[in-house]
């Protein structure tokens, strides 16, 4: 039996990663991480601090995938959008949910909860918490959408809170085989082969660039360990082929 | 006289950034370099090695911004489809540039020059060339489309390459300034406010976190000097009133 494939999009909104100030490190990190529990990541987009960006760009993303993991924008400054446009890609309303200013209470004075800090505790009705245990002011997930911080200490451990409670589907697995120094173009066709004769696998090669020449690598991934073990075994005996005529 | 926006998107094509084994390096890279030279990022998406997702995607990005700039699937094996797509995406035909080919036996002899290798000097008819001056053989533009390399070195040659051809408009100009240890919710207000006022400078707050606490520095960003200093006043005048408040 074949478990169904569990998809996602990953959306970064957010000016500073698009004018090149701030270097995105979450991109990266949830890609391995959903990897890792058996969740296929097939899109990402990054957008500016615009909802007439943000609100298509959701609304195309979460039809489209199981899941949709959005990072940034919900702070308390003007420019913090990120819940309105979630609000809106739904059609429904936010609402100051009490139990968040609760916990903000627990590190605010009360003068201090201004009413930007209180922005902090909106969210769209029938939304849920994605938990911070960083800074506290949780993140929310409404049906397929998880909203999360820009701040990688406070995404990743919102994702530790929501990961459990997601469906996922068989874990991608992945055997990477160093290319022994043969050159990509010297391999390609036979590697081409094994693809083709091994359908239900993902082949790819990888080359690295560095002291003046490319290492490359070749990547194998199936969700069956046989299948995929095959292709190894096939991608294996090929280097072995191709390191003897050049021996 | 304001120059004309000049507008991109980044389009990242490769398995191995979706699933997480490799880092990407060239966004935030591309993204810096396009600010420093007047060409605003819009978007940026990243896309699986599968001919129905690129396609579409490039075509949305193309029709919509100045220039998109694609990174990954330019080399010989199999795994690599970049120009099929785009060729197929502007509906034109792949052919064997002779030039290219010339270049490759450069490096390598008659009898290398296999079927694959070959496969890497085929370019959209109407495509111009893109100079790779760490391995040689070329990415290339048609019209606002330009297909570059994934392995960051290479992807940094091309752009050194094709940058001084393409239409910029003026300078986005930035301003970093430190928060004071002035928490954001307690001047999100009056940022807010000095934004309202300030129509045309696009302001954001953005915290880092480290050891154990918040590190907020605000971005002013404006294509005009005078009405960036102008923001850049009032941003300082309001943290020196709210350190005085907090004294």
């Amino acid at each position: 039996m074949t478990a169904k494939n569990i998809t996602a999009a990953v959306l970064v909104i957010g000016d500073e990663i698009l004018s090149g100030r701030t270097k995105d490190k979450n991109i990266g990190y949830i890609a391995e991480y959903l990897t890792n529990i058996g969740i296929d990541l097939k899109e990402v987009r990054v957008v500016p601090d615009d909802e007439d960006e943000i609100v298509p760009a959701l609304n195309a993303l979460r039809k489209r995938y199981s899941y949709v993991f959005t990072t940034g924008g919900i702070g308390p400054t003007h420019d913090d959008i990120t819940a309105d446009c979630v609000a809106k890609a739904f059609g429904v309303e936010l609402y100051e949910d009490p139990r968040i200013i609760a916990m903000m209470l627990e590190r605010l004075k009360p003068e201090d909860l201004n009413e930007m800090r209180r922005r902090m505790a909106r969210i769209p009705v029938g939304a849920e918490h994605v938990k911070n245990t960083i800074s506290k002011v949780p993140g929310f997930r409404i049906e397929n959408v998880i909203v999360m911080a820009g701040v990688p200490a406070i995404m990743q451990a919102m994702l530790d809170d929501v990961a459990p409670k997601l469906t996922t589907g068989a874990r991608m697995l992945s055997r990477t085989i160093d290319a022994m120094g043969i050159p990509e173009g010297t391999y390609a066709a036979d590697l081409g082969q094994i693809a083709k004769e091994h359908p239900s696998v993902i082949i790819g090669s990888y080359p690295q660039f560095g002291e003046g020449r490319f290492h490359n690598q070749i990547v194998v991934r199936s969700k069956e360990a046989s299948t995929m073990d095959a292709a190894v075994s096939a991608v294996e005996a090929m280097l072995r082929d191709l390191a003897a005529k050049k021996g």
